[in-house]
Parts: C-alpha cells; structure tokens; sequence
C-alpha cells in the first residue's frame, strides 16, 4: 500500500487534486491520475496539478529554477495549460511556502511562462498569453438551432456565441456536444454562449471540448471577453465574466490576455493508492 | 478558519465523507453536509457518515456503549440506514482502532441496532434488517414504455422489475426518474431492474428516490434478491449481485436479510470549512 500525500481546491468550481512532488520521485501514470481524479474510487476532480522542480523536466529550456506545472486532464492525459488551474497552483504553492516571493510567481508550464500576480482581495491574476480574435464567424447549432460563433485563439481554440437573451442562455441543454463547422475547427472546439449584461460585463456557459459543459473555463472567459469587446469594435478592455462557477475578470492590452479570479484550497490529506 | 478531519471511502463506488466526534462537539448542519458532500466545492460523496458515542445521542434508547452511525444524505437530511455507507462507516472504525473485536461488530443507526461481520476475504456482511416481498405489482415506466415492479420492503421502499435481456438492461435510460404509481408508492420509491443471469445471480440497475441512478444501492440489492427468490417461488437463498459499481451478495432468512460487499477508505485529511 503505497500513500501519496495531496490537496484538493479549486478555481470558481474548476477542481484539482494537487501533488507536490520536487524530485520528480513519483511521476504518475495516467490509470493513477484517472483514479485519483475519479470522485467516487477515488479523491476527485477535473484534473491533477503536479508541482516538480523545472530542472527536473527535459521539455522546459526556460529558468530551471522554477516550478513547472504538470497538468493532467481527469481522463489521464497530459494538458498544456488551465487557467483556472494554474491560480489554484500558485495558491497552493503559496500556502505551502514552496513559493514565498507573492508579489510576482512565474510558472512553468508545456505552454511556456507563464506568471501569476495574487492580489490583495484575495484573487490571484495570471498571463493567459496572446489572445487573437478571428474575423471568421462559423455555424453552431443546439438542438437544431443554428447560431454563429465567432472563432478566438486562446493558445486553444474557441467558438464564442454572442446571446441576446439570458432566458435563451439558461434554457440551453449543453448536456450534448453543440454541432460545430469541422473544417473551421478540425481538432475540436470549446464553445461559449455569452449574454452581455453591461459594457464591462457578460453571463456565460462554456462546452469544453472532449468534457462537456463545465462550471467555469479560464481560456473560455477570456475569449469571451475578447469576442465581446470585438463585437463593440474594440480590442482592449476589462470585462467581467459571470460563469456558473463563480465570477473572474479579464483584461485585454494590445499584447496579451490577463485572467484574476479566486483560487482556493479546501484540504490536504494522504491518499492510499490502489494496486 | 475551522478545521475538520475527515477520511473518504466507498463501497461498490457508493462514496461517503467520514467524521469521527465521539464527544459530538462539532453537530454538522445542513449546510456543512451539503458543502463537505459537494464534489467542487468541498470533499464530495454521496453522504456524510459521522461516529458519534451512542450515550450523547437522545433519540437512541439501546446499548450506550456502542458507536452511532450519524447518516445524512448530500443534500443535508437526514437519514436512517444505508447498507453500503454502514460497511464503509465499520471499515472506518477499525481501520482506526476505534473497533478493537472484528469478530462482530454492533453499531447504532437511526434504523436501530444493526450488526457488522468482517469477513476473513476483506469483505463486510452486514445485517439489513426485515425484508417483506409484497404480492402487489405495479406499472413503473421508462421513456413511454411500461413494466410490472414487485413491491419489496427493506425499511424503505422498492420497485423491482423484471427484465429478460441484458441489452435492454444496458439501454435503459435512467436519467430521469421513472414514472411509478403514487397510490402504491405515496412517498416514492426505489426503482430497481434486474436480469437474471443464473439461479443465484444477476444483474441490476437502481434509480434511486430523491438521488437519481447511482452505481449502487444496499437496499436495493437486497430487494433485487428478494424479489429474484420470490420469481422462483423462493423465500431463502443466496444470491450475487452485480450492480454497476461492483458486486455484492445477498443472503435471505426467514426472518432477515444479510449483505455482503466491499469496503475501502482511500483517504485521510483535513478540511477548512468554509465561513
């Protein structure tokens, strides 16, 4: 029986089991995170992040000296980058006084740099990257209902859907795959249903590609917010987004996208691995 | 920021977050329950067992030497008895020495007295109480489709239909809950279907009241085997039962029914509750 300490939280309902694991001692297998990530066998949750020393890592060229998140989806894949999940990283880093500088904490991560800002309400703000908003608008239909979705790179693609309705966005059965163009997006698509409530604020719901509809996506909130300020003619801006999750805001500038929302961890314990 | 211990479990993927206050210091309300049972937000399960020694709890009038086992459902309610929830509530207490005979163990429910035997294959038989097969049948209907249900009472309340084809079994769609006769069912009730698979076997699915379908039900397997034996003009006899969470077996008297069935805690932590 072997144990394997860890702690569980989350980012407006996006949830992690989190494992510290500086030497790289354990790396884990994709039966053993699907276990871990199972909520009834096992911890639960919508992904693992696992905290090892980034000299330890032979992808990561950048400073070794960082701490590189090991992103695992809850089907035992290995993911580039979660928005959400990396606030809960940093939190837990933090609680843990694996980091100890809380004014700036640069990650690494499969998808580059990336680096974190806690601010002093409680959120935590990070670099999402470069955000492009495409010109192309493509067909997205629910239930037979067609809409147009306007398509936004996030490092991962999205199909933002622009509502007038917040009866329409409620009543939505995302319990299904919405029916995408598959020559605009051949590798899939994450989809979301906004409703602007203000010039500064939005409702929205998000399928996630190959995970259904989710409580909050942190790349869907910013290209939501990108598609929502395109579609008043603008490029930069903040936005606030309400998500069934919780609430996160975005900022635009000219280069990049930035995402502040809370992060939480709710438990740490051990766990007995199975096997 | 309050801390509480907890540990997680299950039993044929029946999930429970598990408190021990033997000096019932720290009563849960509803809300604590609903947030520690919430799959997010806090730990997750199905239920939340609580030990708690016998002599503090009013309602109970029997042994004061024994543990209460304090059940309540993911929503907050209370509740009487749950079969898998008692083996994993036994595991708990001799996994952590609070249970020092494994010969037998009596543990205090809401339902009663019931007793726990673990078995030398790592399994735990539990006694179920009183078992009553109804000679009533009753329409239970899925999707427009109708069945014949037997009434089965195992302190709660059961429906179990009868299937041939273990196809149909797989197909069902459970979903939603199964429209039931309310004159024979006032205050709802269990719905099981089963296929035979042998004299001693079968298989099952459960629509649980007030839950939705699950990967297991105690009482519904017992049902399931009563009503099983009573299809074969039978009273008494074993029976395995494979439900979608695992398999458990069966064991009718004259006068009781006994259930026997995985138990395992895989986790031991601390929570900060929330407020």
């Amino acid at each position: 029986m072997e144990a394997l300490n860890f702690a569980k939280g989350h980012g407006t309902l996006n949830d992690f089991v989190l494992v510290v694991d500086p030497d790289d001692r354990r790396p884990l297998d994709a039966d053993t995170v699907r276990w871990l990530c199972d909520r009834r066998a096992g911890i639960g949750g919508d992904g693992l992040l696992r905290a090892v020393r980034a000299n330890l890592v032979p992808e990561w060229t950048g400073d070794a000296d960082l701490w590189f998140m090991d992103y695992r989806n809850a089907d035992g894949s290995v993911a580039e980058m979660c928005g959400n999940g990396l606030r809960v990283f940093v939190r837990h880093l933090l609680e843990t006084g694996l980091v100890t500088d809380p004014g700036q904490v640069p990650i690494a991560t499969r998808a580059g740099l990336r680096t974190a800002w806690p601010q002093a309400d409680g959120s935590i703000r990070i670099d999402v990257g470069r955000v492009t908003v495409g010109d192309v608008t493509s067909r997205v239909s629910v239930d037979s209902r067609a809409y147009q979705g306007r398509q936004v790179d996030v490092g991962n693609p999205h199909a933002v859907v622009v509502l007038d309705d917040p009866t329409e966005l409620a009543e939505l059965d995302l319990g299904r795959q919405p029916a995408f163009d598959a020559e605009v997006y051949p590798a899939g698509v994450n989809i979301e249903f906004i409703v602007p409530t203000g010039a500064h604020d939005l409702q929205m719901r998000v399928h996630e590609r190959g995970v259904g509809e989710t409580m909050s996506c942190g790349t869907g909130v910013v290209a939501a917010a990108a598609a929502h300020l395109a579609q008043l003619g603008r490029r930069t801006g903040e936005v606030q987004v309400t998500v069934p999750g919780g609430r996160l805001q975005v900022q635009l500038t000219q280069e990049r996208g930035y995402l502040s929302g809370p992060a939480v961890v709710v438990a740490h314990g051990s766990v007995v691995l199975p096997g």
